[in-house]
């Protein structure tokens, strides 16, 4: 049985529509929200591109901010958007950093006791396209693909890079280095006025260093003058959404 | 001597920037912010074009969730938009509802002694350009032209038509009743989903009837399945952006 969903809202946007939702996670064991953009055509056979939101962010910033609405209508693409983190859990500690626990999932599993329902991989890889495939016909969930931006992009590339959840290792340059037969082209673009970039915590080369040693095929774009903002975002996401959409086109 | 200004804030976006300022606004008597996108080129002569948005928004929304920015870009207009009323006096009563006193200025001049720092016609009109004409030599603003949506959208009608501040009414559809000689065309778009047009709260299409009164040329269009929100606007502000970008063109 699909999965119930309580639709909060719905505006049009470039003749599809922006759609939220509420639902109760069994992973997370909280209620979560999220977001999906359905393009205007067509009826079905619709693939499905998810984006993975920075820290901080709920579901509702990138639909807000990205503009990315305009290119997944003209590629006929959904975009689905889940949030960051479980919320309303009352965990002690929870919300004392911008980076850790409420809005700071980082789509991994915790193994730590505490935060055990902290399991945002297994709700983004597993109970969210489930929740999605039962609930909307026109989407074909198995042509998917996955993006995303800072915490987000990184769980972008894990994601896709673990393919199955065997590994404890959360870490992209990591998973890239034990994988000599990755064949999907990978884009990334970063801002070089991106002031994470400069306090080393973002280490774009390092994970091209990876890249190139075991000959994954990643292109790494830096953008003068740009910082981590949505603005960064809105101004290249079109060039992301045709990416996926070469690899995302329904027979 | 031009007006102070302190810049708060530069994000790149489309090759153009995301500027934020505030100062000390003698119109109002009270610290102001506004922001501005300047487009990438070119040096000299950008024409500019005033967003004025809705109740309960300061300058950020439209900057934030619009996407003008990629036409504002396109075209090499700047985008200048100032905040919705004064913010700080703490008037009594001045925050009690979302359409009235703060986030609610209307774009007009109170009559009323205590409302008497709310001035964002004179803000708009006179202080406003100065301040922008005065600090951004690359800027020519006598090539400018104004929009807007919901209180912003009705204010930039009036602002429109007044031409000076001779009149005491600020009603768009009064004022282009007295008016005969309207030639440049007025562009509207409206949602036939907005809670608000339902609510007899917009009325465009009393609007209509007097442009068609006095000959004034008028393109109104209904749009199936669009409300209120910034969803809608970001769908058709390329289209507001290029209907203004006729009248804009430097030489």
């Amino acid at each position: 049985m699909a999965a119930a969903l309580e639709q909060l809202s719905s505006s049009k946007m470039f003749d599809g529509f922006n759609l939220r939702f509420r639902h109760q996670s069994a992973t997370l064991g909280c209620s979560m929200t999220f977001s999906i953009y359905m393009p205007p055509s067509p009826a079905s056979n619709i693939p499905a591109l998810y984006w993975l939101s920075g820290l901080t962010c709920n579901d509702e910033n990138f639909i807000m901010k990205s503009g990315a609405q305009r290119a997944a209508a003209a590629h006929g693409i959904a975009l689905v958007v889940p949030d960051t983190s479980p919320r309303g859990l009352n965990i002690e500690g929870e919300s004392d950093s911008y980076d850790f626990g409420v809005g700071a999932g980082f789509y991994l599993n915790a193994t730590n006791e505490k935060w055990k329902n902290w399991r945002m991989y297994d709700y983004v890889v597993k109970e969210l396209p489930k929740a999605v495939s039962g609930n909307f016909e026109q989407l074909n969930t198995s042509q998917a693909s996955i993006f995303g931006h800072s915490m987000g992009g990184h769980g972008a590339l894990t994601i896709y890079l673990k393919n199955t959840d065997k590994y404890k290792e959360y870490d992209a340059t990591c998973l890239i280095k034990k994988n000599n037969n990755v064949s999907t082209p990978i884009l990334i673009d970063q801002g070089d006025a991106d002031k994470f970039l400069a306090e080393q915590q973002l280490l774009p080369r390092n994970f091209e260093e990876a890249c190139k040693a075991v000959g994954a095929p990643l292109t790494l774009r830096m953008q003068p003058g740009y910082d981590h903002s949505y603005y960064f975002i809105a101004t290249f996401v079109d060039d992301h959404i045709a990416h996926h959409a070469q690899f995302l086109k329904s027979a």
